[in-house]
């Protein structure tokens, strides 16, 4: 056998994709490792050499990824070599959201700091797309500024929005906006210059979650605002469905012949556990709450539901009439147990998950951001 | 940068893998291709050496899983070189299962090949679960025989049961046919030399219907018998869920005060489309399927929906309620499609499935079998 290069997928990697992968190798070492580790640590970590790592890791402070601190304490004897740190003034991303009563903005550093949050409250029901996105911009350049005061530069901006989203950033329906086929990215020239994507709320959310790592490899986050959506986390990492439009909880029926919903539908869960429902009858909503995620549990044989959004402030309020659903309508109840819990990020998850995927994006592809870094 | 190997999942492979990943690389092309490959075809479809290729096929051969035949004919000149192919009379798979009213085992050979194949006819339900595996056990002997007559060695057991089934093979419950805890390794000591896994019939009648490949990439297939099952399969894996007991849309809620069913919840989807339900009133069976279906396409954005078991057969009958409710009840219906399919395989999809597992688990291990054929 000779020493070629095969990576799992079954397909040889190229020489040059190797120095990418070793340069997201030692950056997420760093980021996932508990203290902060020496060149030397790092090597033997990951099983390249000592020589290898040191020019990946000049490589990454020259692009502003790392950063050299002081070492760990430690009891042996002699000089500690110096540690290494994400770098709290290198690349940093920009989270957006625009939901039925709010607009919010917040800025994340490499080492998932929030370094800047701003939240307006306001019905964006009477405005059209183009006024909402644009006093979005408004939002997003105050955030902006505030973040290249503090050395930061903007690695790209996500948005998270309450709808069906397609590849480009075109969202398709965002019923209780009143949206349809808005290009997100043509209304917001101010940031032009930035890699903008543009994601459900519900997914985004779930993605933040997951990040602040309370829920566990696989679990479903359920969002309750005036819509209610569902972001679906497998084995780590979020599921998005054949186009991108899974976790539509909000439009799974409950009672089939029941109240009739903006989607043309009878019964949807929306109708009986969207904000106004919860607050004229919480019982019915923890009830029709429970029905459907006795259905998501039963197809997809999840352990963790967080409820997020408007139902975390309400949780305890709710917790006991899901639970009576979910004990009579699982199948698997009686085997093993399911536990449902608040989101820890509250609020902010979407657009802190939005934060998060464009830190994520600059973790898992260092190479493309240093590219970028040299060419501005 | 030195010439390590290095994985797409961040990890340094060892030495000691890199043989077992070639092997079941050079046999997947094999399996994959079209016409029967020369060694030279191998090396220039694998990026790996003429000699390794050389060293990895002769040991393929040794050990039954490849043959070598006569080359695809070409137009060019020269003599053509040897062509390779799997082996017909090599390992070969066991597809069991057992349902309410009927066992089934079939052989299939490393080509995919059906080479036997038996059913019985007979309620489930008055035996013991003892003595249903007795009986399968005579089964899986008169299956045994006639595969070894055709100079076949099985590699492995598969079994299919309409149940929630824990490691090791334990069915922790099957409600229809009335077992709680029934350790099936256990009680099939015939098989006992045979590595033998227990499966859902429903996961497997969806692994079945991948690999004859009809249904694209990601869909659902609902087994509908006397309960009814499904089995999820994303991005071409099946999910199995936290504890592998994914698919229950048997009960998933379709009327919250509905029928009483067996599993001590009201309105079931079981209790409105299972076989008797059908037989009675395939109309209202049609409408409780489709508002089932579409909160699987909600939460999940399928574009495929298959139709298994005892619903392939009734298919064009049950179509247009189906769909009607996919229509209403769908939130994307308008944008995207959802494809409504009978399966492909028939009742024999799970028992199909079982052995293509078998055969799936040597292609993708081949390392594994060479040590164990030596070893017999």
């Amino acid at each position: 056998m000779n020493g070629r290069i095969i990576s799992a997928s079954r397909a040889p990697v190229r020489q040059s994709s190797v120095r990418a992968h070793n340069l997201a190798l030692v950056l997420q070492t760093v980021a996932n490792s508990a203290n902060r580790p020496s060149r030397a640590a790092i090597s033997s970590a990951t099983g390249l050499t000592r020589a290898t790592v040191s020019a990946l890791v000049d490589d990454l402070i020259a692009g502003g990824l790392l950063t050299e601190v002081d070492p760990t304490p430690r009891t042996g004897a002699g000089r500690p070599a110096a540690g290494l740190a994400l770098a709290p003034d290198g690349p940093a991303g920009l989270g957006l959201e625009i939901n039925v009563d709010y607009q919010a903005a917040c800025v994340v550093d490499l080492s998932g700091a929030v370094r800047h949050r701003i939240v307006e409250h306001a019905d964006q029901r009477p405005l059209s797309p183009g006024a909402a996105l644009a006093e979005l911009s408004t939002l997003a350049e105050r955030a902006r500024a505030a973040a290249e005061a503090d050395g930061l530069v903007l690695a790209g901006a996500a948005l998270a929005v309450p709808g069906l989203v397609a590849p480009g950033g075109l969202v398709r329906v965002a019923p209780n906006l009143g949206w349809q086929d808005v290009d997100v990215p043509a209304l917001l020239p101010a940031l032009a210059d930035l890699p903008i994507t543009v994601d459900n709320e519900a997914n985004l959310a779930a993605l933040g979650e997951l990040r602040a790592d309370g829920a566990g490899p696989s679990f479903v986050y359920v969002s309750g605002e005036i819509g209610i959506g569902a972001g679906i986390v497998l084995d780590g990492a979020l599921y998005r469905g054949g186009r991108g439009w899974s976790g539509e909880i909000g439009h799974v029926t409950v009672h089939p012949d029941g109240r009739p919903c903006r989607c043309g539908a009878n019964g949807c869960l929306e109708q009986y556990a969207g904000q106004e429902a919860v607050a004229a009858d919480p019982d019915l909503a923890a009830a029709a709450l429970g029905i459907a995620l006795a259905a998501v549990v039963n197809l997809l044989d999840l352990e963790v539901i967080v409820l997020g959004g408007g139902y975390a402030p309400k949780f305890d309020r709710l917790r006991e009439g899901i639970e009576a659903e979910l004990r009579r309508r699982v199948l698997t109840a009686g085997l093993a147990p399911v536990t449902l819990r608040p989101a820890t990020l509250g609020a902010d998850a979407a657009m802190r998950g939005a934060a998060d995927a464009v830190i994520r994006g600059v973790q898992e592809d260092p190479a493309a951001w240093l590219t970028r870094a040299q060419a501005v």
